[in-house]
């Protein structure tokens, strides 16, 4: 590792502003208002109930309780990536040492962080401090947009409710309260998604999205089988396995058909278990499995030849199955580093990997899946910090390899450029010009 | 790769004494007495079967022998890290150097062996030497543990006769013969459990353990299927496949009811399969398959919530879903690096996912699996180095990594501790304050 | 990484000959005859096709025209290794620096490569200044040996029309062709076998080899069984999923007894996925599976105990797989790094797993898998640059390693030969001392 090299790699991507193509962040009111906001965050209280177990219980709705409550705890998990993220949010935004993070200090921590959060202006001094320039959000079909500021968040449409569970009836009611009429015919299912995708693309869409179970398939379905699904959710409520996945197979086309029509990319993030830990805190208890491979989206992939995919896989199994087919497929695009995956060691090898094999024009760096603006910049910058350590990896090795030319600084700056900002504006379509 | 800084560090670890959390080590005579028994591990007529086709045949019951035809066939293994164990030990505890391992001199080193291995007092020599604090065994139900030192061993107990081999008439009578009668009814099947949970528990009962096939799935069995089963194994012998598998579940449920009672852990060692290789040597018949998922433990972890799960998986393949259980579950600790992953490569790879994702008290460093107490040292400084290496880059990534306080040698040293000391000492309910 | 060892070790490592043990070189012609040819290779038009989608479709008949139309593509590969294999072949074979390569060029880059390329010479020029000792051919049954250059190609034998292919009328027209009659029974089967053995033997016949899909179960089948299938394909044509499978298993025996015969090793190739891409350039619509297992081929490897089974496989997930099967399996020989795992970063992960635990005298450390003998050399460079690497790494842990001997550069450079030269030569039976 040459420190110096990396450090003064990593210093001039560090300056880049910040594209962030996936995040959770609710547009309304994006930054959080307090400390215990941000240690609500999953990765805090599902480590912590790790750590000592709580019955995945904690004092969510009282963020100053919470602070009290899992600050003892997070001495137990000072060694993780996760940690490191709290306390450049410390630094950065509250001016707290990491020397500051004690038990006893609970008190201090939280006012502290009223004093600087409760701030009117807290969010545009948060944006503006951490150059972020464009925010992608994760939305529901009827989540109210309006008002929605789109010069600096994109909405995106995820696609759950009509894929996955059609067959809850409250699910179902949903749609169709929002369709304005119930949802009897395939006819009524195609408005449902017409009457979505009018919505978020007069808010500026970014894409559509999924995060997809393990062993989901895609296949055509004819509408002969899809409608019969439809009438039986309709009369027996949920179906059985195979037919649900019959059933989203066929929904997914739709949606597929839509982002056709409109233009826009399908963001697959595949390979989740919703549900397997009983014990855990509200979402920390979703794992994924290792056993899964992408030939379930042979059939989708080649049926939307006009429609992009940008990939995100869960598993590390996954990850060289996405190089390959975005090696070879024009319309798959490996895109950040998910959840369990978006730590360092598998960060490193999937950065270099994309790198030696995928063409450069794309690889989509990296999304920070926050759901406060404030974690956006932590955690890029663990993103930021890896290339720039692979970038002078092959800086250094290009100065001896017998097959390559310098490597240059330029070079590398040009690369992190690609995958961090002129990738994703060219993939989802964004001008930054203006 | 900081040279200075991971002799620095690896010194100072390699001082700590050794708490050795899984072994084969056989307690009435735990050191060699020659180096024959030394090379008669498994790992040396396996690699020399390998190497030089024996159609795995040694002569296994004459030590001086097996020396004398397997020493011409080491120089072929000398790029194995098994290679560098035995030299390990050649060097520590016999004082020849490398050099002397050629095949003419194999009776020198024989007789060499036989010199100090075959002192009275070797086996204290040895674990003085080589500051071994603590030895886990791996134990049968009707293992004669009558005057066991507790003081240094910890026997745990092996549960697949109970789980897995029930179908068996030769292992039912083995169990019926403990349990002093006939084993007809669930009753008796718990009474055997609860005699041998006793026993164990008498002389200080480390935890349960399973070296658990591919494609294992914990559930719930309901009492009159599993006595059905026990029906049918008594009056037809084996059961088929699936029937084997609910028994197993069953008696897997029943063992952790009896670690519930007696609050000791269950170490689960996912993923082998068994006698695969036709032609191998004892114990070198067995692989594993990178096909397989933790998500069939999924029952059993959440049912016994009060239950620890020390857990090691045999594929490489497996290791990110032990990392992200042990990071969202309370009740699993990863524990080693096991057999065929039981290499640098792989070692390095988890210790850095563990270190930057699991909870520094959750993670169980190293076990050596030992057959004999000569194995301990070198495979404890093989995974040492491995940690020196990965605390070293720790260190240097801190100074200037943008998301990290400076991590120290101290920092370091303490993770060291937790992983090697503190954290078994916990996890497994041990004290060496006295 | 110490760039200075590194450079010295593969300084040296690159002054060996290279034998190259898998190629699709055609032998009558095996250099390019122009930069078109070096440009129709897969890895560019399907990196083309990628990059920028052009339906599959480049006019690959008109070689000057394809170089006219991939050159400005390729500026978005300059990432890809396989974009540095063409700037070697262009620097050491054409003499055109990096920096011709642009666009408005494409014509002088042509002619130049003619002018280089043309030359009745060539093949030997190159082959001098590339310093290839042997090349290993893919050939099928039917190909056309006379006159074939037995002193620097080996013939080795494709055996996809056998055991995949039987089902396809036109394929097993081909196979009566060749054998002279029908073939109706198992006796004319076995007899097409042994023609193509008399065959390929006389021209030195290196292995008989496949490119085996995912999922390939290997298994005993009775001749009954096998007689019934070859009925079927006879009257009906191709079989269903399952028989196909076991016709596969049939043969895949029947061709192993031959090796077993003529003492040839067979050349297993694991885990392809075929024609999953619908839109693709030519040899660039397949992919791999993460989710494969060797056990699928214990009852091969079991059962021909005495014939070597170099193995390749295409996933990272097998990687390891490969390596314990290497490891324990006496006739199972871990052999390059094939396809899409043939890049850097696993090539590395690999290389290191397989020195640590597989006896040296196994490991066959890479083969090209050139379409064109150009490719072998920057090919070959970039293995050798990693095993550089690791070697060096190796030659670094070993002065501060507690378990390791000094690791001199003498061991080094004597472990890449055996890698590269000695274990291919034993393992293939060549005889380099003429």
């Amino acid at each position: 590792m040459n420190l110096t090299l990396v450090q003064e790699l990593y210093e001039i991507i560090d300056s880049f502003p910040i594209v962030d193509v996936h995040t959770h962040v609710r547009w309304k009111k994006g930054a959080a208002s307090n400390i215990g906001e941000i240690l609500s965050y999953h990765y805090y209280t599902e480590l912590a109930n790790s750590a000592e177990f709580q019955e995945g219980k904690f004092p969510f709705d009282d963020p100053r309780e919470l602070t009290r409550v899992i600050l003892p705890k997070l001495q137990l998990i000072s060694n993780t990536v996760q940690y490191d993220w709290l306390m450049t949010i410390s630094r950065e935004y509250l001016g707290l040492d990491a020397s500051e993070w004690y038990p006893e200090n609970w008190e201090f921590i939280f006012d502290r962080s009223v004093e600087v959060m409760d701030n009117p202006d807290w969010e545009e001094q948060l944006v503006a401090q951490s150059n972020i320039l464009r925010v992608f959000l994760t939305n529901q079909y009827d989540d109210d947009l309006e008002g929605l500021d789109t010069s600096f968040y994109t909405p995106c449409l995820r696609t759950e409710p009509f894929v996955l569970w059609m067959g809850q009836p409250e699910q179902r009611k949903g749609l169709e309260a929002f369709l304005g009429r119930e949802i009897r015919t395939l006819t009524d299912f195609l408005e449902v998604i017409e009457k979505t995708f009018t919505k978020f693309v007069r808010y500026g869409m970014g894409y559509a999205a999924m995060s997809i179970p393990v062993g989901f398939e895609t296949r055509y379905v004819s509408e002969d089988d899809a409608q019969r699904l439809l009438n039986k959710m309709r009369s027996e409520g949920q179906l059985e396995t195979k037919e649900r996945q019959i059933w989203g197979a066929y929904a997914l086309n739709r949606i597929c058909d839509a982002c056709r029509k409109y233009k826009k990319p399908f963001h697959l993030m595949i390979g989740v278990d919703r549900d397997v830990y009983a014990h855990g805190v509200p979402q920390g208890t979703d794992l994924f499995n290792s056993v899964n491979s992408m030939r379930g989206y042979d059939y989708l992939l080649n049926t939307y030849k006009d429609v992009r995919f940008p990939t995100a896989v869960l598993a590390d199994t996954t990850g060289l199955e996405l190089v390959a087919s975005s090696w070879i497929r024009h319309n798959v695009y490996p895109s950040g580093h998910w959840w369990y995956s978006n730590q360092p060691t598998d960060i490193a090898r999937e950065i270099r990997r994309r790198l030696d094999v995928v063409p450069k024009n794309k690889i989509i760096g990296y999304f920070s899946d926050a759901y406060y603006l404030e974690f956006i910049l932590p955690k890029f910058r663990m993103y930021k910090f890896e290339l720039a350590l692979a970038l002078a990896e092959r800086m250094e090795r290009s100065l001896v390899h017998p097959n390559m030319e310098p490597f240059t600084m330029d070079d590398a700056l040009e690369l992190a450029e690609d995958l961090l900002l002129t990738n994703p504006a060219r993939i989802f379509g964004l001008d930054f010009s203006g």
